[in-house]
């Protein structure tokens, strides 16, 4: 039996704890992880790409548990009314090699972004960054805000979408929940003034979301949008002009931003800045940007989140997923024999010649 | 929702069916796919190895459908009560990334690799071959004895296993289905007179299970059990005499036998042989050998097979593993809004300042 938490079970978890504390907790949790970043296994996720979008595994382990997370990208869901991104993951034990707990992680995912994307502000913004820019008003966008509010205290947000029903949506969501919302009427118009710029469009290749006169010197910004080969959203200049922090260096360079620069373009790791080895902002004038891609061991530090946080609580269901013969060699004896014996193989069964 | 298939689901297919017409049908879904090899998206597992054994994704897509299997091999499981290979499985839509189907794969991976082992020996293997030798009388005996009979006619079992318990187990499952059993003392006394030898051990690391002196002119050699790197069954000379096939062979030189041998060494791939590019067996008096090690295109069709036989039964249930917003964008209108929107969110809630 594997523990199972569905798409009701983690509603009902964040309805318990509330969002913005399960994002601080979340957020502590990989960063936690972010600190032993050396002891895991990490490799660049694995792609399969069709016309439609694409579809990747993504694992990623400790040597203690192994974790992974399926995870679609379909940019033309939208207007069938199905969502972008869907994602599941998988905890297992690493001694047995058996599987331990299974969650959803669509909504999971979205509030690791968000808890990354904060989560790496706080080392790289400015101090005193009280507003936020939000180019892209899909489903990410409310738990970016209210991931920088809860980790930042950030409460002044500029926003924009080219499609004013998606600007709608966040302002029904998010207006009567305490922020400052100025509604702009242009990605320039959102950017100006802003210290935190977070993009977060969905379905452009290669668009230039921001240009490299939209960023003023001390802007951070957080670049979520641009996370697959040929997707990107920033104007390659803004790439020379800023600091640039990457989560997992071989993947960045195939999906990030950076996909745009040669294979040599300096970055840095942000487990390196967080564990003091590499400086983060270095003045209060510099352009930092976190070009976020998504990395498998964010989603292990929440799949580990979530099985920590269900333990005792009604928040979770098991599953039949995997046999348990009393002699483990005896699978055959589970299938065939027992009370479930089929009837065909208590008799002699006649041979089906090829 | 999508659909979920469990062990007690798979067990009582399995009955509802019996195991060697199910084995027929899957080996006829596995030819197909087969028939159709360069559709499909291949790659070697991505494979996680730890001091107890692995743990792989094993994905792959034909461009309407994309299937994974997680699957470990833990050498000292049965030494603890637990199973040495466990598994599950997804199907996924590759035009919107939907994950439609979730499956055990334990039961199912014996099955397709029985079921694979015999469709291979059917194309390789003497036409009048009548016994087949098992050595390695584990979770896998079984279903090979049976796949064998099911789709070649194989009714003469010579047996052999380091553990008589293995033996008493194998004995106790199939003395009653009409094989003609000899339970042999060494694999050399097995071995001896038969046309099939089936080498399916799981706890030795290059072992050596097969000497060259072994192997008659004429014998068809299905090895199941060298899957992993450093994990092996046979004396290389015995590569050397042989004419070699595998499923996939960028997979089969990191895994299988042949990786005892050069990068150049000469392979044919299953799949030429079966849509008739490539020839199998060239003669009576050579020997032919099937060095299986698992591939993701047999779990895809074994997937698709499952998905097919449970539609209109009861043997399935469903699954809350994806949100479903009425606004693909609106996933935080689903989380937190609505009927089950958190207290902690109809009100203001105090920012949280870093």
């Amino acid at each position: 039996m594997i523990q199972f938490v569905d798409v009701g079970n983690v509603i009902d978890l964040i309805a318990e704890i509330g969002v913005e504390p399960l994002l601080v907790e979340l957020a502590g949790a990989i960063e936690d992880d972010f600190r032993r970043w050396p002891v895991f296994e990490k490799r660049p996720r694995v792609a399969s790409h069709s016309r439609a979008g694409v579809i990747e595994l993504m694992p990623a382990s400790d040597g203690e548990l192994f974790a992974f997370k399926y995870v679609n990208g379909h940019p033309g869901n939208a207007s069938k009314g199905l969502q972008t991104v869907t994602a599941f993951g998988v905890l297992a034990d690493v001694r047995t090699g058996y599987p331990l707990f299974l969650s959803e992680m669509t909504i999971t995912t979205a509030l690791r972004t968000a808890a990354t994307s904060a989560l790496a502000a706080r080392y790289l913004a400015r101090r005193n960054a009280k507003t936020m820019a939000i180019i892209g008003l899909g489903a990410q966008s409310e738990f970016q805000a209210l991931a920088f509010r809860a980790l930042l205290g950030v409460r002044g947000l500029r926003v924009f979408d080219v499609d004013p029903a998606a600007e709608a949506k966040f302002v029904r969501n998010l207006g009567r929940l305490g922020f400052s919302i100025a509604r702009c009427r242009s990605a320039a118009e959102a950017v100006s003034g802003a210290d935190i710029i977070t993009t977060a469009t969905a379905d452009k290749r290669r668009a230039t979301v921001l240009t490299d006169d939209m960023v003023a010197p001390g802007a951070h910004i957080n670049a979520v949008g641009g996370d697959s080969p040929g997707k990107t959203e920033l104007d390659r200049n803004i790439l020379g002009r800023a600091d640039v922090f990457v989560e997992f260096a071989p993947q960045t360079r195939i999906e990030g931003e950076i996909q745009q620069m040669g294979p040599d373009f300096p970055v840095t790791e942000l487990w390196q800045v967080i564990t003091g080895q590499a400086p983060g902002r270095r003045a209060d004038d510099r352009i930092t940007l976190f070009d976020s891609v998504g990395f498998a061991i964010e989603d292990f530090s929440a799949l580990r989140f979530l099985r920590d946080r269900v333990r005792g609580t009604k928040h979770f269901s098991t599953l039949d997923l995997l046999p348990a013969p009393r002699d483990p060699r005896d699978l055959f004896g589970l299938v065939a024999g027992g009370e479930k014996a089929p009837a065909a193989l208590r008799d002699v069964p006649p041979p089906h010649a090829a």
